[in-house]
Parts: structure tokens; C-alpha cells; sequence
């Protein structure tokens, strides 16, 4: 695991690096310990260099014997206690090919959801979310229909719709797919519904089986809300594929201190199953730069064990003029997604038809 | 909701404060909503003044009908997108009496381990830790039975104990509430064990089984590692105390960007049931001060709807020698957990034995 440490003017950085070591596994100093544990438990602080000013790059190592087979220990020898001091940002991890065999990952990646569209490798999809909350479950279901007809790939609730009285769960999905089958009945499309399953353990429970039962085949999860193995756990049943949400990831995106974004985002996510992961693209509303939101992208579609690649999904600041440009930054293996702006076209399933032109990078 | 607004140079407060309330509930600007909504379910600024230099108080107001009944879209609505911002931190969280009479909280709080532990109203508590991870489970079981003769009233497992080849779960957790069910039949303690039982969904159902044969009654759970609702669900069932670890909360404790501590671990870790919260106490090796640790413990305290009272466990930095200032500090309702200062002692019993009495008010 490397860590970017910032240290204050007396800091030493070298006492910080082992005490991350010592912290994350045995939490007892050195003089507490037998030589055995400090051999085959303790971190190991492999390297550290400096990174210019007050920054130091320290690259640990920890023993598969701290953590077992378990991603919540992996996590939480990452940065669980740590997470409590200052000037300490993950900045990247690497596994063991032999504990990453425990993992299984997404159940269907990017061929996986391509193959649910039949979409063609080598052509980037489209994604529009329909909002907003407080709207009825009829006139989100509209929208659902117009964005579908004007050929988005993939129409998703907005990630604060959970069942709110205004649009009872039951009764949105029922009639979202419903617009969504009759386009696609049409001859346009396919478009896929995914609906907001985010909710309390026997909640997403009884949502799962309504989205089951309507026959939708891939739905949206907030991981930081529902937790990390809730996730897993419906990625392992392989029924629906999973377009992960960052609600509340912010938190851990400090320069300073934190997990990196690409980390959290392109590797956490991943390896508890998302096929698909949504983050704020550079020159949104959210403080992204262009080099981050490439990294998260490598990062999900890069080799890791035998997981398969999942898709990356930068959302906001899209704006089809510059359509190639985006297609140049990230590649055709990517979902864009279509915040705001649309709605505020005169025409929505006009203006969905241009995004989703622009996607396949053709005329709209 | 009361946000803390940073406002570099050029950023107007009141246009952050209004963005806040949109990007929580509707994710559109004014301009493509109808009146009924923005009149229904956008949030509200109901005040914004000026904290000096470039930091404002927000306070907002979010409608129900934009959460409905559920934790998990509370936590959404207060900081799920925005925590992809910057400058932003949640400094209180009031939600109405209708609103919190379908959370249930604690099922023991203060007066159910004072139960637990036959401990009369008035009087302390002491909590240790068994460490290192790497000792077998025969090691840490006798560590338990000494920090148990010591007279501490809670002998938990270090939360990065889970299930390592060093000591595995059953094992660890069989021999200890052993050693210390020993002692307690020989007219010690009572002590009570409190085995770690984070873990991925099926584990920890297993490993509660573990718990419920043997008879433990406390439990150490890590809320960011199992998830939010993982804890309310365990705590609805009522069968074992919760202790709940703040492994990971670190990363929203930036003093310009997250929730504040007091409202994190103190409103809602309480929300989802943990009957104690351990967190780092002012002066140990990790950063928090002295009025941060006590607006924690405040808040598992205070009255909120029907919610039992919850213990604060301050941990770290708690010298012996002033113990009756940390009695004075925190009070009586408050669990002292003892760091690794107690395995620098040359005789661990002795330690614990002198930690314990200092906790009780009494001479060692």
C-alpha cells in the first residue's frame, strides 16, 4: 500500500510511516510485542521518499496473516484507525493475486452490461437519471419513456429516489419499465430501466424482489449508504448487474488526508462488485480534475486478479460540443452520464436523442 | 441541519447555502422545477450568518417527504452528494419526535450494561482491550483472564481481531469468555467478554451464533466496516449490547469538510442502536480535543425522542494519576477504555487492577 504522508515541520516522516505500521495491525509499540508477532504480524515500511515540501511517500506492506480473507479487515488495516489522525492518504493498493482469488468482483463488467444492451464493443453508452424527486411516479414514468425514445442506453432513478411518498418505490418501477418495454417494443432502444434499490436490509430486500419480479436487469446502489458487503452480496447472486453511486465517498477524497479517488472508487468499488461506478466528471459541479477521473477509469478497467473490468461512469460537465474530446479522454468503454443539463433543454427526449447520438459518436 | 460553510474569496455563502439544499433533494437547478416542487421537497436556508473570516453558519431545513422514514436517505439527504464538495461540514442534526419514533436506537444504552454488569448508577466503567493480533488464542485468552482478575468490567477484543489463522474466531472467542467466566465464578467481577464480531453478512451471522452458545452479552462491532444497517438490525434483535468502534469515521472529521464529530458518533452511531461508542480521547496519539470529546459524549447522552442513552467510551491517554480529572471531565455515565499503556506495565493484572480502582473512584 503506498500513503502520501503530510508532515508538519517536526514530524518526522519516518516515525510516522512505522507508526502506521504498528497502528494498523498490532496497535501495541515495538517494546510490547514478541519478536514473533513484530515478524509475522507488524506492517512493514518497504520505502520513503520524498515527494517535495512536506510530503513523503511511504510504501507499506502488510501480512496476509493480519488480514485473513476478509475485504472489511483489508479496509480496516488500510485506513481504519489511521483514518483518525491527519496527513495520511492511501494512494494505492495491491493485493496478492492469491487473496484476490476470494473475491469474486462483478458478476457482469463491462461485456456483461454490453451484452444486456447488445451493444457492440467499441461504442461508448449513454446514461440519463430521471428527476426530480417530489415528481409522481406517472411523471417520472414519462420521462423515463421520452429519455428512452430518444435512445439512452441506460435510464436510472435519481439516487435520491428511494420511496418516498411522491413516487412510491412499487409503483415508480412498475411504470419506469413499463415506458422503458414499450419503447423498446417500438423498435427503439433496447434501453435499460435501472432503479434506486439504496434502502435498510429488508427493505432492499422486498425491492429486489419487485425489481425481479418487473424483470429489470440492472439497478442503483449507494455502497457508502447500504454498506460494503451488501454490495458483494448482490453482486455474488450474478441476477442484476450493479451501477454503484458515490453518496458520501466525498468524505474520504481530502488531498491531504483520505483514500485517493482512483483507489476508492476504481479499485474498493470494483472489488465489492460494481459493474458500473458513478462519479463527478472534471468541469462539473464537483471539484474533479482531469487526471483523477482518467485514473479512476484505468483503474476499473485495469487487469486485477481475475476480476472482470467494470465500467466508468463520469457524470456532469458533459456538454456535446466537445462529444469527441470526452470520447478521446476516457474511451469507448465508458457509461456517460448526463446530469441536469438535459432537463434544462426545451425538448427532454430532443435533447436525449443529441446526448445519445454524441455517445455513439454519431449525428444526432 | 446546520452546515458549516467555508467561502474561500469570491465564493457568495448564500448562493453555497442555496446549492446545498438543491443538490440534496432535487440534483436540478430552480429553473427546471415546477412550483410544486420546489414548494414540497427542496431543502430550505432558513438562516446563514457569518462565523468570522471566511466561514458562515448554514442552517437548512430538509421536508420529510424528502427522506420519508427511512436512516439511510437521512444520511443522503444531510451529506451524501455534497460530501463530494468541498467546505462543507454538517455541525448539527435535529430530526423531529414523529420522524425518530421508527428508530428504534439502543436496546441496552446505559442502564442495560449497567444491568448487564450488575453496576450500580454512579459509577464508572472500565473497559481494556486483549492484543496483539498474532497472539494465539490461548495468549489472549490469559491476557482476558488477567485484565478480568484486574477487576476491569469489559474485556474486549481488539477490533482488528476477526478471524486470522493466529487465533480464529471460535476458538478466540471460546477461550476467553471461558477465562473469564473463571474469574467471575471465583467471585471476581463480574467482567463481561466483548468478542469482535465484524465481518462480511454471513460471517457475522455465524460468529453471533458463536457469541449466543457461549452466553456473551457484549459485542464490538465496526459500523463503517458492516454498514449502517447492518448495526440496527443487530441492535433490534436485543440479544447482545453493542459496542460500536469508529474504524474509518476519521475521514469526515476534516474540520472544514465532513460531519462533526459529536454529530457522527454521537447522533448517528446512536441512531442505528450502538449502546457505547468508543472514540479517541484528547490527549492520546490520536487528534482530538478536549471540548470534541465531550460534545461526543454529550450527545449519546442527551434526550433525543425515545432513544435509551448511550455510553461514551473515550479511549487513549488516560493517565492513572488523573483519573479523578477524567472522572470530573466526563462523569460517571462513561466507560474509561484503557489503551496499550496497560501491556508497558510490567504485571498486567496489577495494571488493569490499578486502572479499574482509579475508574471506581476508589484506591487501587
Amino acid at each position: 500500500m503506498d500513503y502520501q504522508l503530510t508532515c508538519p515541520a517536526g514530524d518526522d516522516p519516518a516515525a510516522k510511516a512505522s507508526a502506521i505500521a504498528y497502528e494498523q495491525t498490532v496497535e501495541l509499540p515495538h517494546t510490547c510485542l514478541t519478536p514473533g508477532v513484530v515478524g509475522t504480524i507488524v506492517g512493514r515500511v518497504e520505502s520513503l521518499e520524498s515527494m517535495g515540501g512536506a510530503r513523503w511517500r511511504a510504501r507499506l506492506s502488510y501480512p496476509v496473516a493480519a488480514i485473513g480473507g476478509d475485504f472489511l479487515q483489508l479496509l480496516n488495516v488500510l485506513f481504519g484507525n489511521i483514518s483518525l489522525q491527519r496527513g495520511i492518504r492511501v494512494t494505492d493498493l495491491v493485493v496478492p493475486d492469491a487473496w484476490l482469488a476470494n473475491i469474486p468482483g462483478p458478476s457482469f463488467g463491462i461485456a456483461g452490461i454490453r451484452q444486456l444492451l447488445g451493444a457492440e464493443a467499441g461504442r461508448a453508452l449513454s446514461c440519463a437519471a430521471i428527476k426530480p424527486l417530489g415528481l409522481s411516479a406517472t411523471a417520472l414514468a414519462q420521462r423515463c419513456g421520452q429519455l428512452a425514445r430518444g435512445g439512452i442506453d441506460i435510464v436510472k432513478d435519481d439516487h435520491g429516489l428511494v420511496d418516498q411518498p411522491s413516487a412510491p418505490f412499487g409503483e415508480r418501477v412498475e411504470r419506469c419499465q413499463e415506458a422503458v418495454e414499450r419503447v423498446n417494443a417500438a423498435g427503439g432502444g433496447p434501453t435499460l430501466y435501472a432503479p434506486n434499490v439504496t434502502a435498510t436490509a429488508d427493505e432492499m430486500e422486498r425491492r429486489l424482489e419487485v425489481v425481479r419480479a418487473i424483470g429489470c436487469r440492472v439497478v442503483l446502489v449507494s455502497p457508502l449508504l447500504v454498506g460494503w458487503d451488501t454490495v458483494r452480496v448482490l453482486a455474488a447472486r450474478g441476477e442484476v448487474a450493479i451501477l454503484a453511486h458515490p453518496s458520501l465517498t466525498g468524505a474520504f477524497f481530502h488531498h491531504e488526508h483520505g483514500i485517493a479517488q482512483d483507489v476508492f472508487l476504481g479499485v474498493l468499488f470494483r472489488l465489492i462488485g460494481s459493474d458500473a461506478v458513478i462519479y463527478p466528471n472534471a468541469g462539473g459541479r464537483f471539484p474533479m480534475d482531469a487526471p483523477t477521473c482518467v485514473a479512476v477509469a484505468r483503474r476499473l478497467r485495469q487487469p486485477l486478479g481475475a476480476l472482470r473490468p467494470a465500467f466508468p461512469m463520469p457524470g456532469g460537465g458533459i456538454d456535446l460540443d466537445r462529444m469527441p474530446a470526452w470520447l478521446a479522454r476516457y474511451g469507448p468503454d465508458t457509461i456517460f452520464l448526463i446530469g441536469s443539463s438535459l432537463y434544462s433543454a426545451p425538448d427532454l427526449e430532443q435533447a436525449a436523442n443529441r446526448f445519445a447520438a454524441g455517445v455513439r459518436g454519431s449525428p444526432g
